[in-house]
């Protein structure tokens, strides 16, 4: 059984780069109601500032069209949709941490596509029509939302350039080329705004240091580095519905951010910020890991910790409205959102829930408990214990000791996610894994993917709470610690063993 | 260890005669944004069709007023306040069963009042401008919301005439008079609307008898005989702020129901509909037990026979929004709301809300449980454990043997509140008893305020579910059994076993 | 100058066929949030009880998918997005009119598509997959939504089969083939289900006839004809944006109608109730004539009339959110919705709301009016002033003779939409077209989108009314005349003449 | 016919101080719904920042009670109501201005009241109580909102104490005996809360030298000044429902304004703030002026010319709901209100909103027009022609000829309300002044209640645009003037005369 003594003073501040942005599936999804019905939830739960996805130039945004008339070309941006969606995403408080990409079918220069939604990826076929539709597409943002406005919103330059998947043969010296021309059409609008890139996955961090050299070298603008993050392995099984793969322990991704914060340290631009623009557990739409209790519990220790080597990391994504493999086949089927389909929050969501209730001040941070104080003088914690073995038992015993600046009676909630309690995922199997349930099925499923409450009184010893808490296998819980401010005595006469069944000890 | 074989047929329907009626404060309180942020709230989760309170004609609805013109008083009826009211009912689909009373002041002949906002309970100083104030009431209820509506709404005359705290004297004689010129008023407007009293409360039941004989002899229309009920005996102790009182067990209360039947059959009027419109455990609206899982238990008992011997029985009442003893001295004090202050449920709400699920076909049924069965084959049933006497333990177990009609998995879904769960009161004390909590108090006792929720699959043997169902002291538990529609086989490939940390056995 | 004398009874019951169903975009626009919000909008002032659009078998709604498994071609039905499209529908009060239609990619025989959003409109590759997939649909609605309610929602077989546009080679029999084995497969679910057809458009009515006697011969089940109705020509000039066409009277509408009715009275089946399950003037989504108060005067003709020859017309469609010609490129683009971009009503949403509010008796009808009289005896009429010239004045006086049952004194309601007023389509062109308008812009296209309304007061002579009414150049406008329950001599001793300004006669 | 040449460039910055208060009837009506809704349409359209009103301490609200205990008489403070109100207004971005006032009935030295709801207007029994209570609620309000938001919150000793109504013999030096005791307890608290009075109404202004003399001789805290003003003179008639009362012109209130102002300036606090705590027309609540659109007119200068003399003025009040004079009689009843009772704005709502819609920088103003220039360059003018004569006529014209900053085509945009337009009092006269209005008729209120809109487009001539405005008796207009972004151009082909029935220049 772990003892852990907290100090009384932090030494830290608590960085909530957690919070700075969020994923989103492809941006025409954002027309949707239950997209916005999701956002709107995670805004009040959680409150994201940004919100990055890809498609702002595919063809279903509608963005980019070419028009021939009187046998000229012409290119006809339109921006109906795109309005829509950034005024909704303003509307729930949250902004547009843009992608420029991918490729507008009448600009493109193949017909290599990604995703069931058919992204284009392959370079344009007119590099000045391509400068042209970011100077037209920035200067509208300009124009409709000011520009003091579209200075906070970062523009990242494409999408894991460095997969074959993403961009036509992995091209890197394509990619450069790509970068300049769009960062320079992007600093023309106003040089304030701020570009970056090179939005790469793991693994090809050679990218990141050739990318600086080339900016460096050819001055052209970069005011962040974006790269992502994901800990699972190859598939090893694939069926239609589902992929299944191995997990790296959290610790890995923490290698990862610290890796490229290295890299950058030692470019050309060592204190540029870096901006996780997409991480999870795994990196397939389709697989259960992300409807887990497991994930919740996993993804605790970055947000604890991720926040001291990098600027921003945005968990991908916010909700399973998403379609990049096709439709969801089954309420529950593997997808990256913190909500489900009908607006069921998932065990990852409360694990961002509980994080959003840590004060500014670290008091005590390990491997798996983060402890802060609030500007009120209260105490929350956050606790988890990832289990990444199968098979019963690992529940887990810590003893806590906690200084408040109080000898009376403090208040404690606690806040549950685990196997059992805030896990729709269980109870869906439970009910026969329903791919589409109906309405009764729906209100039991968002009736359990509550976290489990409990509540007490405790009395404080020598300015010291002493609590003893199990935590069960991957369980994640948040606890808070405030002052009870007795207004008992106040109720003159009062005694509830007065009271039918009731006793003064209640 | 009690074993229940629930046979498979029902000889009962259920009667569902606890969903007819709720009780209000005033109807002025009506107004407030807060009473009808609780009724949406009660509406949305239990449904009931009628919703019943004092002060129709007291000042602050300010109906009945006076005027002097030219020398000459003319009564000036104002119906801004009360079409507001019933407009807001009718809108959350619910109808007013209309008290007739109290007496305005420009009509009183006394200045005899009774609750902190001061009905005035003396009889009319004129009864001539009494039935025109009537006529003209029920006209315009008329014209407003047609006839064929308000044929559908109760009129019952006054309120516990048998106690002088509500009439002067307590008088019957007089009581019988202002019967008699009421009730003639109101079918002067149309004689298919429904009149009826004595709305008398326990303890003077030959009032009924006196009441039904006095109709009979001067052909006095009456369509229904009202009389409240309620179980506890006189206050051992009053403080400021509580009163604190034994109980009856809930057999009086069905008792009390019975009795009144029974008087009637022996009536000249044998078959009139029985309406209890009021009834509670304690009737004073500072007594703690209302807050309380004993309370929530005690009831069930109540919802489950009640409507054998009485048309409806209408809890009083849905929300602490109630002024009778003051303006509410802190959150939870004893009222008679189903909803607390703020919006938070109270155990009792639930019984409601698990009564409110049960099918119309009662299987089994005996003093602490009710099985029914859905139209769609799905089994409901309810079980408390009441406990009156005081301290620990009382744990109870019961073996129950459902029939169903399947031989497959069965979902079972139960849902709890008791001392530990779904008890806003007991955390409320943890807190300090704050009387007037902040934002986040308040968001606290409205998650713990929701019922345990648990869940399981079990399979059925020889057509029969077998539950052990343990039940700690003053539990209500909503279980509900339906079939399986699994649909595991149709994901061709599925193995959990496959995920990190997970066995095919989750 | 027109006089009309209404009679004071009426021979006619108002026949509201035009209420019962309203067209829309592709079914995969419903999960959108402003459809939502336009629907919604439609729901509150008009009310629709059905919704008809394509798409409901293509892509992007996905319900048919293949998946090899062990080597072997499976099915896959995934009901995620219908699922909640028609809870979205029923949620608003409005049912699905099924449109069994196009054909899924991986069930298609070709690769022929039709809009922008590429719907295909080959025959399927295998029609025994097609009859499974009609099965599986149709069992999936009964078993989500009850057959009862199933049973009340029309399934119409295809779209348009005699263009070759929309049916390969607009091939009849094959249509025929297409035909039986979907109603079979629809009346194989259940037999009370309700199918039809042939959903052509003008211009090939020997299809109606066949199509009968098709039936006829082999059995086929048939329960109503559907057809369209459009009144333009060919488009005599097109641009990027626009097509220019002109219109045929509305009369010719009408003689669509009764034609094809007339064919049906002698075909085998001569009592198969009639739908137009889409009507408008043009059939182009970018015919700016939509969008003007020309439209509203020149649909109300129909409107009044219609019910007499059909049995329902479906207006094409409630709103602009469409994309058969891609994404709306600017906020009035000539779309078919009776709501543009941003929830701004056209006028011919008013045209739809004045008729809404006309009561059952028909009084009186010409080519240019409707009067009706409505249950509380007020009188409701809509009148018109369609003008297909161009150019300045008509401007056309009616004086209308109205019998009322009083002789005292009517309050006279007017609410107008012409060139001048409800027509944000000026307004717009006033801003200098903006194609993606700002906040503020909306605002005021949303002020000026309202009707003018009018009002007065008027003494009723020998119970008769006289109203003179100037109708301007496309003017619609609703008359309503009730009497005045005046309440004026019940405020004791008011004068407005005391009042600084004011005069007794104001 | 009057000619303005609206100079280039302003000299004056626009003080919207009309904006800083408005006024509600007494705090406890703030528990109801239809209050509420009221104040957000306000809060919606106009944006108040404050909000002041009478009975924060008075017996509904219910915050000081006395309970004797063990024969020892204690106060009990609740505020369970005045948090909840709060909690609204606060919701509503709104903050309370608080008036300190009326007696608690427990506290009071008498048992004279004000007003049908019996606000208490003697001195307290006990001044030692009278602090404690002062310092028990100031000190609620710090815990519950923080004191940094408590510091903005003005404290304003009592209500027109110099008039017997208010005040028990309208005594001076008991006044400010309880000024000083109630500053200095509200003080204690906090030093930065800011306290004032004294609250006078017109006519007794020594009271303003007396008090601030008073405060300097016995360095009573004292942080800013408040009076009311009223135009109204004694009531020439009064009925049962009404008050008639003629009205001074607006220059008035303009003079009382300074005097006040000027009295402030000659005094020991020479720059003290002058807030004027209440202004209307009349100071009845039942004076049918209220209501019409000669008030509109008349207050427009004041809100034009009223910021450059006093730092708030607040105008009394924002809703009917409410009940000095009892609850109202009618729909329309000379309420104060800018809201309607059933949410009907009326004419000077929109007055106020006119207001609402300038810019910053007066560009000119004289007695009857103010014309500004926004941020981003537009013109927005307010012009109004109050007529207090009585009889027809009185059109006026101006020549209005406004510089602006481009010689391209301009956006007009005016909105109106007259006694034709905008003007639902007008509309209910016609109804027959219905009391209690059935849904139809406040459906058709609303709809009248909406100014008149008009637009055009214009084009500059020499950086000018000329506009001829022509105004009708009481009349109140915004107009509102912007430049083109003509997109026209871009639609190629585009040609309105291709439609029936339209031509190129429509």
């Amino acid at each position: 059984m772990k003892v852990v003594k907290v100090p009384n003073s932090g030494q830290m501040r608590f960085k909530k780069n957690w919070k700075f942005c969020v994923g989103t599936g492809r941006l025409g999804l954002a027309l949707q109601k239950e997209y916005l019905d999701h956002l709107k939830l995670v805004q009040e739960k959680i409150g994201f500032q940004y919100i990055r996805g890809h498609g702002l130039l595919s063809d279903d945004v509608g963005i980019y069209r070419e028009v021939e008339i009187n046998g000229e070309i012409r290119p006809f941006y339109n921006f109906t949709y795109i309005d829509r969606i950034f005024d909704s995403y303003l509307a729930l408080n949250i902004r547009p941490f843009i992608e420029l990409g991918f490729m507008p079918n009448a600009l493109a220069s193949g017909d290599q596509t990604v995703f069931y939604w058919k992204g284009n990826v392959t370079p344009p076929n007119d590099y000045n029509k391509w400068r042209d539709l970011i100077v037209a597409v920035v200067s509208h943002f300009v124009e409709r939302y000011g520009v003091e406005e579209v200075r906070t919103w970062p523009f990242e330059v494409w999408n894991e350039p460095n997969l074959v998947n993403f961009w036509k043969d992995a091209d890197k010296e394509e990619y450069f080329k790509l970068y300049e021309i769009t960062a320079r059409a992007v600093k023309s609008v106003d040089p304030y705004l701020q570009v970056g890139g090179p939005a790469i996955c793991g693994g090809s961090d050679e990218w990141i240091t050739d990318f600086l050299h080339f900016c460096a070298e050819r001055e052209v603008p970069v005011d962040f580095v974006s790269r992502h993050a994901y800990t699972s392995k190859a598939p090893h099984k694939k069926t239609f519905e589902y992929y299944y793969q191995e997990l790296e322990p959290p610790e890995d991704m923490l290698e990862q951010f610290k890796t490229v914060r290295a890299l950058i340290r030692q470019s050309p631009f060592p204190h540029l910020p870096l901006h996780i623009t997409e991480y999870n557990t795994s990196y397939s739409p389709i697989n259960p890991i992300h409807d887990t209790a497991l994930n919740a519990a996993y993804i605790a220790r970055i947000l604890s910790e991720g926040g001291e080597y990098v600027d921003s990391f945005s968990y991908w994504t916010f909700s399973d409205v998403f379609e990049e493999m096709d439709v969801p086949k089954a309420l529950f089927h593997g997808g990256f959102g913190l909500v489900a389909l009908h607006s069921i929050p998932k065990p990852t969501f409360h694990t961002f829930m509980f994080f959003n209730a840590l004060g500014d001040e670290v008091l005590y941070r390990d491997a798996e408990m983060i402890v802060t104080r609030r500007k009120d003088g209260s105490i929350a914690a956050v606790i988890w214990n990832l289990v990444m073995e199968k098979g019963g038992g690992f529940t887990k015993e810590v003893q806590l000791v906690v200084p408040v600046p109080f000898s009376s009676i403090a208040f404690i909630k606690r806040q549950t996610v685990n196997e059992q309690y805030g896990n729709p995922w269980r109870v869906w199997k439970q009910m026969g894994r329903p791919r589409f349930p109906n309405r009764q099925a729906v209100e039991t499923l968002r009736q359990v993917a509550q976290p489990h409450v409990m509540t007490e009184q405790r009395k404080a010893t020598d300015g010291m709470i002493h609590l003893s808490i199990i935590l069960t296998k991957n369980e994640v819980t948040l606890i808070e610690i405030e002052q009870v401010r007795d207004e008992t005595s106040t109720y003159i006469g009062l005694d509830d063993s007065e009271m039918t069944s009731y006793s003064s000890s209640e």
